[in-house]
Protein backbone atom coordinates (compact mmCIF):
# COMPACT_ATOMS: atom_id res chain seq x y z
CA UNK A 1 0.00 0.00 0.00
CA UNK A 2 1.51 3.14 -0.85
CA UNK A 3 1.40 6.26 1.57
CA UNK A 4 -1.43 7.90 -0.74
CA UNK A 5 -3.74 4.92 -0.65
CA UNK A 6 -3.32 5.29 3.16
CA UNK A 7 -4.59 9.22 2.81
CA UNK A 8 -7.16 8.31 0.76
CA UNK A 9 -8.98 5.72 3.03
CA UNK A 10 -8.72 8.37 6.04
CA UNK A 11 -10.55 10.74 4.19
CA UNK A 12 -13.07 8.40 2.86
CA UNK A 13 -13.46 7.12 6.61
CA UNK A 14 -13.04 10.35 8.06
CA UNK A 15 -11.21 8.23 10.74
CA UNK A 16 -7.36 7.77 11.02
CA UNK A 17 -7.98 5.01 13.94
CA UNK A 18 -5.67 2.50 14.30
CA UNK A 19 -7.18 -0.67 16.37
CA UNK A 20 -4.43 -2.72 18.21
CA UNK A 21 -5.13 -6.50 18.33
CA UNK A 22 -3.27 -7.72 21.53
CA UNK A 23 -5.19 -10.80 21.92
CA UNK A 24 -5.04 -12.42 25.95
CA UNK A 25 -6.79 -15.72 26.29
CA UNK A 26 -7.49 -14.35 30.17
CA UNK A 27 -9.58 -11.56 28.64
CA UNK A 28 -11.84 -12.59 25.82
CA UNK A 29 -15.42 -13.49 26.22
CA UNK A 30 -15.44 -17.21 27.43
CA UNK A 31 -17.69 -18.69 25.11
CA UNK A 32 -14.46 -18.04 22.57
CA UNK A 33 -12.80 -20.27 24.39
CA UNK A 34 -14.83 -23.27 23.12
CA UNK A 35 -13.46 -22.42 19.25
CA UNK A 36 -10.14 -24.34 17.55
CA UNK A 37 -8.90 -21.00 17.64
CA UNK A 38 -10.03 -18.57 20.13
CA UNK A 39 -7.45 -15.91 19.05
CA UNK A 40 -8.19 -15.67 15.36
CA UNK A 41 -12.20 -16.37 15.76
CA UNK A 42 -11.78 -13.06 18.37
CA UNK A 43 -9.67 -11.00 16.01
CA UNK A 44 -12.27 -12.05 13.08
CA UNK A 45 -15.34 -11.12 15.11
CA UNK A 46 -13.65 -7.47 16.34
CA UNK A 47 -12.04 -7.16 12.37
CA UNK A 48 -15.57 -7.88 11.27
CA UNK A 49 -17.13 -5.05 13.94
CA UNK A 50 -15.00 -2.33 13.06
CA UNK A 51 -13.37 -1.88 10.04
CA UNK A 52 -15.48 0.26 8.63
CA UNK A 53 -14.61 2.77 11.24
CA UNK A 54 -10.76 2.83 11.11
CA UNK A 55 -7.66 2.54 9.01
CA UNK A 56 -5.35 0.49 10.05
CA UNK A 57 -4.92 -3.14 12.55
CA UNK A 58 -1.91 -3.42 14.51
CA UNK A 59 -0.99 -7.16 16.03
CA UNK A 60 1.50 -6.88 18.95
CA UNK A 61 3.81 -9.99 17.83
CA UNK A 62 4.62 -10.33 21.51
CA UNK A 63 0.61 -11.37 22.30
CA UNK A 64 1.00 -14.40 19.76
CA UNK A 65 4.45 -15.78 20.89
CA UNK A 66 3.28 -15.99 24.05
CA UNK A 67 1.18 -19.09 22.70
CA UNK A 68 3.91 -20.57 20.92
CA UNK A 69 2.60 -22.38 17.44
CA UNK A 70 -0.60 -21.46 18.54
CA UNK A 71 -0.32 -17.98 18.29
CA UNK A 72 1.66 -17.56 15.51
CA UNK A 73 -0.62 -19.50 13.36
CA UNK A 74 -3.29 -17.22 14.60
CA UNK A 75 -1.38 -14.49 13.42
CA UNK A 76 -0.67 -15.55 9.89
CA UNK A 77 -4.90 -16.23 9.99
CA UNK A 78 -5.19 -12.64 11.21
CA UNK A 79 -3.25 -10.73 8.41
CA UNK A 80 -4.31 -13.29 5.63
CA UNK A 81 -7.83 -12.28 6.52
CA UNK A 82 -7.35 -8.78 6.49
CA UNK A 83 -5.59 -8.79 3.30
CA UNK A 84 -7.96 -11.26 1.30
CA UNK A 85 -11.19 -9.49 2.53
CA UNK A 86 -9.62 -6.12 3.55
CA UNK A 87 -6.98 -4.95 1.25
CA UNK A 88 -8.06 -1.07 1.83
CA UNK A 89 -6.58 -1.75 5.41
CA UNK A 90 -3.25 -0.58 6.72
CA UNK A 91 -1.54 -3.50 8.30
CA UNK A 92 0.76 -2.92 11.09
CA UNK A 93 3.27 -5.74 12.39
CA UNK A 94 4.23 -4.37 15.82
CA UNK A 95 7.38 -6.47 16.31
CA UNK A 96 9.82 -3.55 17.63
CA UNK A 97 12.34 -6.06 15.53
CA UNK A 98 15.89 -4.73 14.57
CA UNK A 99 19.65 -6.83 14.51
CA UNK A 100 22.13 -6.39 11.78
CA UNK A 101 21.58 -5.91 8.61
CA UNK A 102 22.12 -9.70 7.46
CA UNK A 103 19.54 -10.54 10.30
CA UNK A 104 17.19 -7.60 9.81
CA UNK A 105 16.71 -8.52 6.02
CA UNK A 106 14.83 -11.40 7.66
CA UNK A 107 13.22 -9.98 9.81
CA UNK A 108 12.11 -7.84 7.24
CA UNK A 109 11.19 -10.83 4.56
CA UNK A 110 8.92 -12.57 7.29
CA UNK A 111 6.96 -9.60 8.12
CA UNK A 112 6.68 -7.54 4.87
CA UNK A 113 6.87 -10.44 2.15
CA UNK A 114 5.58 -13.50 3.46
CA UNK A 115 3.38 -12.40 6.36
CA UNK A 116 2.51 -9.56 4.00
CA UNK A 117 1.97 -6.55 6.40
CA UNK A 118 2.30 -3.35 5.09
CA UNK A 119 4.58 -2.14 7.80
CA UNK A 120 6.52 -3.30 10.70
CA UNK A 121 7.79 -0.97 14.00
CA UNK A 122 11.47 -1.41 14.21
CA UNK A 123 13.86 -0.62 17.38
CA UNK A 124 16.76 2.08 16.32
CA UNK A 125 19.33 1.27 18.50
CA UNK A 126 21.11 -0.54 16.07
CA UNK A 127 21.55 2.00 13.55
CA UNK A 128 21.21 2.70 9.63
CA UNK A 129 22.33 -1.31 8.34
CA UNK A 130 19.78 -2.34 11.10
CA UNK A 131 16.68 -0.63 9.46
CA UNK A 132 17.65 -0.67 6.04
CA UNK A 133 16.67 -4.08 5.53
CA UNK A 134 13.12 -2.53 5.91
CA UNK A 135 13.26 0.48 3.98
CA UNK A 136 14.23 -1.57 0.96
CA UNK A 137 10.73 -3.20 0.27
CA UNK A 138 9.08 -1.30 -2.11
CA UNK A 139 5.12 0.18 -0.94
CA UNK A 140 5.73 -1.00 2.33
CA UNK A 141 6.48 1.34 5.66
CA UNK A 142 8.97 0.86 8.64
CA UNK A 143 7.72 2.81 11.48
CA UNK A 144 11.03 3.26 13.52
CA UNK A 145 10.70 3.92 17.74
CA UNK A 146 11.44 7.60 18.46
CA UNK A 147 9.40 8.70 21.87
CA UNK A 148 7.61 5.54 22.89
CA UNK A 149 4.81 5.86 25.46
CA UNK A 150 5.75 4.50 28.58
CA UNK A 151 7.33 5.63 31.74
CA UNK A 152 11.20 4.29 30.18
CA UNK A 153 11.22 6.81 27.26
CA UNK A 154 12.48 8.97 29.80
CA UNK A 155 15.40 6.72 30.87
CA UNK A 156 17.21 6.93 27.57
CA UNK A 157 15.21 8.72 24.77
CA UNK A 158 14.41 12.16 26.60
CA UNK A 159 18.44 12.25 27.27
CA UNK A 160 20.72 14.99 25.55
CA UNK A 161 22.72 13.95 22.94
CA UNK A 162 24.60 15.94 20.78
CA UNK A 163 22.79 19.30 22.41
CA UNK A 164 19.18 17.11 21.63
CA UNK A 165 17.19 14.62 22.65
CA UNK A 166 18.03 11.26 22.02
CA UNK A 167 14.39 10.89 20.07
CA UNK A 168 15.01 14.29 17.95
CA UNK A 169 18.63 12.80 17.09
CA UNK A 170 16.79 9.64 16.05
CA UNK A 171 14.13 12.00 13.65
CA UNK A 172 16.85 13.70 12.73
CA UNK A 173 19.24 11.24 11.58
CA UNK A 174 16.93 8.76 10.21
CA UNK A 175 15.12 11.08 7.61
CA UNK A 176 18.54 10.98 6.17
CA UNK A 177 18.44 7.00 5.35
CA UNK A 178 17.34 5.78 1.79
CA UNK A 179 13.77 5.66 1.21
CA UNK A 180 12.60 7.45 4.50
CA UNK A 181 9.80 8.32 2.23
CA UNK A 182 7.95 5.04 3.69
CA UNK A 183 9.47 6.12 7.20
CA UNK A 184 6.94 6.57 9.88
CA UNK A 185 7.41 7.01 13.39
CA UNK A 186 6.41 6.28 17.04
CA UNK A 187 5.20 9.05 19.43
CA UNK A 188 3.29 8.34 22.35
CA UNK A 189 0.44 10.03 23.04
CA UNK A 190 1.20 10.29 26.55
CA UNK A 191 3.78 13.22 25.74
CA UNK A 192 1.79 15.71 23.84
CA UNK A 193 3.54 18.56 24.57
CA UNK A 194 6.22 16.99 22.18
CA UNK A 195 4.58 17.00 18.86
CA UNK A 196 5.21 20.04 18.40
CA UNK A 197 9.33 19.23 18.43
CA UNK A 198 8.28 16.06 16.14
CA UNK A 199 6.83 18.35 13.33
CA UNK A 200 9.49 20.40 13.32
CA UNK A 201 11.79 17.68 12.31
CA UNK A 202 9.29 15.32 10.37
CA UNK A 203 6.52 17.54 9.09
CA UNK A 204 5.60 14.88 6.76
CA UNK A 205 6.21 11.65 8.07
CA UNK A 206 3.18 9.50 9.28
CA UNK A 207 3.19 9.07 13.51
CA UNK A 208 2.08 5.90 14.85
CA UNK A 209 0.23 7.05 18.17
CA UNK A 210 -0.18 4.13 20.68
CA UNK A 211 -1.21 5.38 24.01
CA UNK A 212 -4.84 7.43 23.58
CA UNK A 213 -7.17 5.89 26.47
CA UNK A 214 -5.42 2.64 28.32
CA UNK A 215 -2.17 4.63 28.71
CA UNK A 216 -3.53 8.08 29.44
CA UNK A 217 -3.19 9.98 26.19
CA UNK A 218 -5.52 12.36 24.65
CA UNK A 219 -6.94 12.24 21.38
CA UNK A 220 -7.31 16.14 21.19
CA UNK A 221 -3.88 17.37 22.25
CA UNK A 222 -2.20 15.13 20.38
CA UNK A 223 -3.92 16.31 17.05
CA UNK A 224 -3.73 19.86 17.92
CA UNK A 225 0.25 19.04 17.90
CA UNK A 226 0.53 16.66 15.70
CA UNK A 227 -1.86 16.92 12.48
CA UNK A 228 0.10 17.54 9.15
CA UNK A 229 -1.82 19.11 6.23
CA UNK A 230 -2.26 15.10 4.85
CA UNK A 231 -3.26 14.36 8.53
CA UNK A 232 -0.27 12.07 9.04
CA UNK A 233 -1.63 10.50 12.30
CA UNK A 234 -2.30 7.09 13.15
CA UNK A 235 -4.07 6.94 16.43
CA UNK A 236 -3.80 3.43 18.35
CA UNK A 237 -6.36 2.16 20.75
CA UNK A 238 -6.33 -1.37 22.07
CA UNK A 239 -7.57 -2.40 25.50
CA UNK A 240 -10.05 0.65 25.28
CA UNK A 241 -12.06 -1.21 22.28
CA UNK A 242 -11.32 -4.77 22.08
CA UNK A 243 -11.85 -5.28 26.11
CA UNK A 244 -14.53 -2.71 26.03
CA UNK A 245 -16.54 -6.03 26.73
CA UNK A 246 -15.84 -9.32 28.12
CA UNK A 247 -19.23 -10.86 27.39
CA UNK A 248 -20.86 -12.36 24.14
CA UNK A 249 -21.60 -8.62 23.16
CA UNK A 250 -17.57 -8.06 23.18
CA UNK A 251 -17.84 -7.24 19.24
CA UNK A 252 -20.47 -4.48 19.22
CA UNK A 253 -19.29 -3.24 22.17
CA UNK A 254 -15.82 -2.61 20.37
CA UNK A 255 -17.73 -1.06 17.71
CA UNK A 256 -19.27 1.59 19.72
CA UNK A 257 -15.98 3.01 21.30
CA UNK A 258 -14.47 2.48 18.27
CA UNK A 259 -17.41 4.94 16.65
CA UNK A 260 -16.86 7.16 19.79
CA UNK A 261 -12.87 7.53 18.76
CA UNK A 262 -13.91 7.71 14.90
CA UNK A 263 -16.39 10.69 15.69
CA UNK A 264 -14.17 12.77 17.33
CA UNK A 265 -11.74 12.08 14.73
CA UNK A 266 -14.29 13.46 11.41
CA UNK A 267 -15.30 16.26 13.69
CA UNK A 268 -11.33 16.94 13.64
CA UNK A 269 -11.08 15.95 9.49
CA UNK A 270 -14.14 18.14 9.45
CA UNK A 271 -12.36 21.39 11.30
CA UNK A 272 -9.40 21.02 8.69
CA UNK A 273 -11.42 21.95 5.58
CA UNK B 1 20.45 -21.80 35.45
CA UNK B 2 22.45 -20.03 37.70
CA UNK B 3 25.41 -17.77 37.06
CA UNK B 4 27.90 -19.68 39.14
CA UNK B 5 27.08 -22.86 36.61
CA UNK B 6 27.87 -21.04 33.70
CA UNK B 7 31.18 -20.11 35.70
CA UNK B 8 31.73 -24.04 36.22
CA UNK B 9 30.91 -24.67 33.41
CA UNK B 10 33.44 -22.33 31.45
CA UNK B 11 36.48 -23.98 34.06
CA UNK B 12 35.46 -27.39 33.04
CA UNK B 13 35.21 -27.30 29.67
CA UNK B 14 37.46 -24.69 29.15
CA UNK B 15 35.71 -22.67 26.96
CA UNK B 16 33.80 -19.93 26.98
CA UNK B 17 32.36 -20.13 23.45
CA UNK B 18 28.83 -20.11 22.73
CA UNK B 19 27.77 -20.84 18.70
CA UNK B 20 24.83 -18.93 16.99
CA UNK B 21 22.43 -21.55 15.53
CA UNK B 22 21.40 -19.36 12.54
CA UNK B 23 20.28 -21.67 10.16
CA UNK B 24 19.51 -20.75 6.35
CA UNK B 25 18.44 -23.14 4.23
CA UNK B 26 20.56 -22.05 1.65
CA UNK B 27 23.52 -22.17 3.27
CA UNK B 28 23.20 -26.01 4.71
CA UNK B 29 24.24 -29.14 3.39
CA UNK B 30 21.70 -30.29 0.46
CA UNK B 31 21.25 -33.95 1.24
CA UNK B 32 19.39 -32.24 4.80
CA UNK B 33 16.53 -30.48 2.67
CA UNK B 34 15.31 -34.39 2.59
CA UNK B 35 14.04 -34.37 6.44
CA UNK B 36 10.87 -33.61 7.47
CA UNK B 37 12.70 -30.56 9.55
CA UNK B 38 15.77 -29.73 8.26
CA UNK B 39 16.39 -27.00 10.01
CA UNK B 40 16.30 -28.99 13.37
CA UNK B 41 18.11 -31.66 11.84
CA UNK B 42 20.82 -29.19 11.02
CA UNK B 43 21.04 -28.25 14.51
CA UNK B 44 20.55 -31.41 16.24
CA UNK B 45 23.84 -32.51 14.42
CA UNK B 46 25.86 -28.89 15.20
CA UNK B 47 24.70 -29.81 18.89
CA UNK B 48 26.09 -33.33 18.69
CA UNK B 49 29.03 -32.52 17.03
CA UNK B 50 30.22 -29.49 19.37
CA UNK B 51 28.21 -29.61 22.63
CA UNK B 52 31.73 -30.42 24.82
CA UNK B 53 33.46 -27.77 23.22
CA UNK B 54 31.20 -24.44 24.17
CA UNK B 55 29.33 -23.53 27.13
CA UNK B 56 26.53 -21.94 25.25
CA UNK B 57 24.36 -22.22 21.79
CA UNK B 58 22.62 -19.34 20.69
CA UNK B 59 19.52 -19.16 17.91
CA UNK B 60 18.70 -15.96 16.75
CA UNK B 61 15.10 -15.79 16.22
CA UNK B 62 15.20 -13.87 12.69
CA UNK B 63 16.40 -17.22 11.45
CA UNK B 64 13.14 -19.41 12.58
CA UNK B 65 10.45 -16.34 12.02
CA UNK B 66 11.24 -15.99 8.37
CA UNK B 67 10.45 -19.22 7.50
CA UNK B 68 7.10 -19.42 9.80
CA UNK B 69 5.61 -21.84 11.20
CA UNK B 70 7.53 -24.50 10.51
CA UNK B 71 10.32 -22.21 11.09
CA UNK B 72 9.01 -21.51 14.73
CA UNK B 73 8.77 -25.33 15.48
CA UNK B 74 12.15 -26.19 14.70
CA UNK B 75 13.30 -23.79 16.97
CA UNK B 76 11.17 -25.38 19.45
CA UNK B 77 12.75 -28.78 18.96
CA UNK B 78 16.40 -27.59 19.00
CA UNK B 79 15.39 -25.80 22.66
CA UNK B 80 13.84 -28.85 23.85
CA UNK B 81 16.20 -30.99 22.55
CA UNK B 82 19.16 -29.00 23.99
CA UNK B 83 16.93 -29.05 27.56
CA UNK B 84 16.62 -32.34 27.44
CA UNK B 85 19.84 -33.69 26.15
CA UNK B 86 22.89 -31.02 27.61
CA UNK B 87 21.15 -29.33 30.48
CA UNK B 88 24.35 -27.93 31.85
CA UNK B 89 24.41 -26.11 28.59
CA UNK B 90 23.38 -22.14 29.02
CA UNK B 91 20.37 -21.46 26.15
CA UNK B 92 20.25 -17.79 24.66
CA UNK B 93 17.63 -16.90 22.50
CA UNK B 94 18.67 -13.76 20.33
CA UNK B 95 15.17 -11.86 20.13
CA UNK B 96 16.44 -8.72 20.67
CA UNK B 97 12.96 -8.01 22.30
CA UNK B 98 11.55 -4.60 24.45
CA UNK B 99 8.37 -2.93 24.29
CA UNK B 100 6.11 -1.68 27.35
CA UNK B 101 5.86 -3.64 30.28
CA UNK B 102 2.61 -5.22 30.11
CA UNK B 103 3.93 -6.65 26.19
CA UNK B 104 7.39 -7.44 27.69
CA UNK B 105 6.19 -9.46 29.96
CA UNK B 106 5.01 -11.72 27.41
CA UNK B 107 7.93 -12.01 25.44
CA UNK B 108 9.61 -12.79 28.91
CA UNK B 109 7.23 -15.86 29.56
CA UNK B 110 7.49 -17.17 25.81
CA UNK B 111 11.32 -17.13 25.87
CA UNK B 112 12.34 -17.79 29.64
CA UNK B 113 9.12 -19.67 30.63
CA UNK B 114 7.61 -21.88 27.62
CA UNK B 115 10.40 -21.64 25.70
CA UNK B 116 12.53 -21.91 28.61
CA UNK B 117 15.86 -20.68 27.35
CA UNK B 118 18.08 -19.39 30.39
CA UNK B 119 18.51 -15.88 29.20
CA UNK B 120 17.34 -13.56 25.88
CA UNK B 121 18.48 -10.50 24.80
CA UNK B 122 16.90 -7.24 25.01
CA UNK B 123 16.91 -4.07 23.37
CA UNK B 124 17.42 -1.06 25.58
CA UNK B 125 16.20 1.63 23.73
CA UNK B 126 12.60 1.65 25.67
CA UNK B 127 14.02 1.92 28.88
CA UNK B 128 13.47 0.33 32.59
CA UNK B 129 10.20 -0.78 32.43
CA UNK B 130 10.75 -2.74 28.79
CA UNK B 131 13.35 -4.73 30.63
CA UNK B 132 11.93 -5.33 34.02
CA UNK B 133 9.75 -8.25 33.26
CA UNK B 134 12.69 -10.10 31.89
CA UNK B 135 15.07 -9.33 34.75
CA UNK B 136 12.01 -10.66 36.71
CA UNK B 137 12.76 -14.15 36.40
CA UNK B 138 14.84 -16.30 38.91
CA UNK B 139 17.65 -17.83 37.45
CA UNK B 140 16.95 -16.40 34.07
CA UNK B 141 19.39 -14.02 32.41
CA UNK B 142 18.47 -10.59 30.75
CA UNK B 143 21.43 -9.47 27.59
CA UNK B 144 20.58 -6.45 27.05
CA UNK B 145 22.30 -4.67 23.92
CA UNK B 146 25.38 -1.97 24.65
CA UNK B 147 27.34 -1.72 22.02
CA UNK B 148 26.64 -3.53 18.68
CA UNK B 149 29.42 -5.60 16.44
CA UNK B 150 27.59 -3.47 13.20
CA UNK B 151 28.60 -0.57 11.51
CA UNK B 152 24.93 1.15 12.43
CA UNK B 153 26.83 1.00 16.25
CA UNK B 154 27.75 4.60 15.38
CA UNK B 155 24.35 6.06 14.63
CA UNK B 156 23.35 6.03 18.22
CA UNK B 157 25.26 4.21 20.61
CA UNK B 158 28.58 5.80 20.55
CA UNK B 159 26.82 9.36 20.50
CA UNK B 160 27.40 11.70 23.53
CA UNK B 161 24.33 11.86 25.90
CA UNK B 162 25.24 13.60 29.19
CA UNK B 163 28.76 13.87 28.42
CA UNK B 164 29.15 10.06 27.75
CA UNK B 165 28.44 7.74 25.09
CA UNK B 166 24.86 6.66 25.02
CA UNK B 167 25.99 3.01 25.45
CA UNK B 168 28.30 3.57 28.13
CA UNK B 169 24.88 5.37 29.78
CA UNK B 170 22.97 2.01 29.04
CA UNK B 171 25.70 0.21 31.04
CA UNK B 172 25.14 2.62 33.84
CA UNK B 173 21.99 3.14 34.11
CA UNK B 174 20.71 -0.56 33.45
CA UNK B 175 23.47 -1.84 36.48
CA UNK B 176 21.18 -0.16 38.95
CA UNK B 177 17.71 -1.79 37.76
CA UNK B 178 16.22 -4.74 40.24
CA UNK B 179 17.58 -7.90 39.54
CA UNK B 180 20.61 -7.10 37.85
CA UNK B 181 22.83 -9.72 39.01
CA UNK B 182 21.11 -10.97 36.14
CA UNK B 183 22.11 -8.69 33.89
CA UNK B 184 24.55 -9.08 30.97
CA UNK B 185 25.32 -7.38 27.84
CA UNK B 186 25.94 -7.40 24.42
CA UNK B 187 29.53 -6.16 23.54
CA UNK B 188 30.45 -6.51 19.81
CA UNK B 189 33.82 -7.95 19.25
CA UNK B 190 34.68 -5.53 16.29
CA UNK B 191 35.52 -2.57 19.15
CA UNK B 192 37.94 -4.25 21.31
CA UNK B 193 39.18 -0.86 22.23
CA UNK B 194 36.01 -0.07 24.00
CA UNK B 195 36.37 -3.30 26.48
CA UNK B 196 38.22 -1.21 28.76
CA UNK B 197 35.98 1.10 29.22
CA UNK B 198 33.18 -1.12 29.58
CA UNK B 199 34.90 -3.07 31.92
CA UNK B 200 35.30 0.24 34.38
CA UNK B 201 31.83 0.10 34.23
CA UNK B 202 30.26 -2.92 34.71
CA UNK B 203 32.86 -5.57 36.25
CA UNK B 204 31.09 -8.16 37.14
CA UNK B 205 28.77 -9.17 34.38
CA UNK B 206 29.30 -11.59 31.69
CA UNK B 207 29.36 -9.94 27.89
CA UNK B 208 27.87 -11.78 25.05
CA UNK B 209 30.62 -10.73 22.40
CA UNK B 210 29.43 -11.33 18.83
CA UNK B 211 31.51 -10.12 15.76
CA UNK B 212 34.19 -12.64 15.96
CA UNK B 213 35.12 -14.29 12.98
CA UNK B 214 32.98 -13.28 9.81
CA UNK B 215 32.60 -10.06 11.11
CA UNK B 216 36.16 -9.28 12.00
CA UNK B 217 36.98 -9.62 15.84
CA UNK B 218 39.79 -10.51 17.15
CA UNK B 219 40.17 -12.94 20.11
CA UNK B 220 42.95 -12.12 21.82
CA UNK B 221 42.03 -8.52 21.56
CA UNK B 222 38.91 -8.71 23.40
CA UNK B 223 40.16 -11.18 25.95
CA UNK B 224 43.00 -8.94 26.64
CA UNK B 225 40.25 -6.42 27.64
CA UNK B 226 37.18 -7.15 28.47
CA UNK B 227 38.28 -10.86 30.87
CA UNK B 228 37.36 -10.92 34.55
CA UNK B 229 37.88 -12.73 37.73
CA UNK B 230 35.22 -15.14 36.81
CA UNK B 231 36.24 -15.09 32.93
CA UNK B 232 33.00 -12.98 32.25
CA UNK B 233 32.83 -13.39 28.56
CA UNK B 234 30.75 -15.99 25.88
CA UNK B 235 33.01 -15.16 22.57
CA UNK B 236 29.94 -16.17 20.00
CA UNK B 237 30.91 -17.93 16.54
CA UNK B 238 27.81 -18.18 14.15
CA UNK B 239 28.84 -18.40 10.36
CA UNK B 240 32.57 -19.34 11.33
CA UNK B 241 31.40 -22.32 12.41
CA UNK B 242 28.11 -23.97 11.35
CA UNK B 243 28.88 -22.98 7.80
CA UNK B 244 32.19 -24.08 7.65
CA UNK B 245 31.42 -27.07 5.28
CA UNK B 246 28.22 -27.44 3.35
CA UNK B 247 28.80 -31.08 2.35
CA UNK B 248 28.17 -34.29 4.18
CA UNK B 249 30.94 -33.50 6.59
CA UNK B 250 29.54 -30.18 7.62
CA UNK B 251 29.16 -31.49 11.69
CA UNK B 252 32.79 -32.62 11.80
CA UNK B 253 34.22 -29.48 10.40
CA UNK B 254 32.35 -27.38 12.42
CA UNK B 255 33.33 -29.31 15.45
CA UNK B 256 36.86 -28.81 13.83
CA UNK B 257 36.82 -25.27 14.22
CA UNK B 258 34.82 -24.89 17.10
CA UNK B 259 37.91 -27.09 18.75
CA UNK B 260 40.31 -24.32 17.22
CA UNK B 261 38.61 -21.83 18.77
CA UNK B 262 38.05 -23.95 21.94
CA UNK B 263 41.96 -24.44 22.26
CA UNK B 264 43.05 -20.52 21.79
CA UNK B 265 40.25 -20.29 24.94
CA UNK B 266 41.93 -22.95 26.84
CA UNK B 267 45.19 -21.30 26.27
CA UNK B 268 43.45 -17.76 27.74
CA UNK B 269 42.14 -19.74 31.14
CA UNK B 270 45.35 -21.52 31.37
CA UNK B 271 47.22 -18.28 31.29
CA UNK B 272 45.01 -16.93 33.75
CA UNK B 273 46.06 -19.07 36.83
Amino acid sequence: MTTQDLISEIHKKKSFLCIGLDVDLNKIPKHLLKEDDPIFEFNKAIIDATHHLCVAYKPNTAFYEVYGLRGWKAMEKTIQYLNNNHPEIFTIADAKRGDIGNTSSRYAKAFLEDLAFDSVTVAPYMGKDSVEPFLAFKNKHTILLALTSNQGAFDFQTKTVNGKALYKQVLETSKSWSNSENLMYVIGATQAEFFTEVRQIVPDNFLLVPGVGAQGGNLQKVCKYGLNKHIGLLINSSRGIIYASNKEDFAKVAAMNALELQQQMRDIINDLV
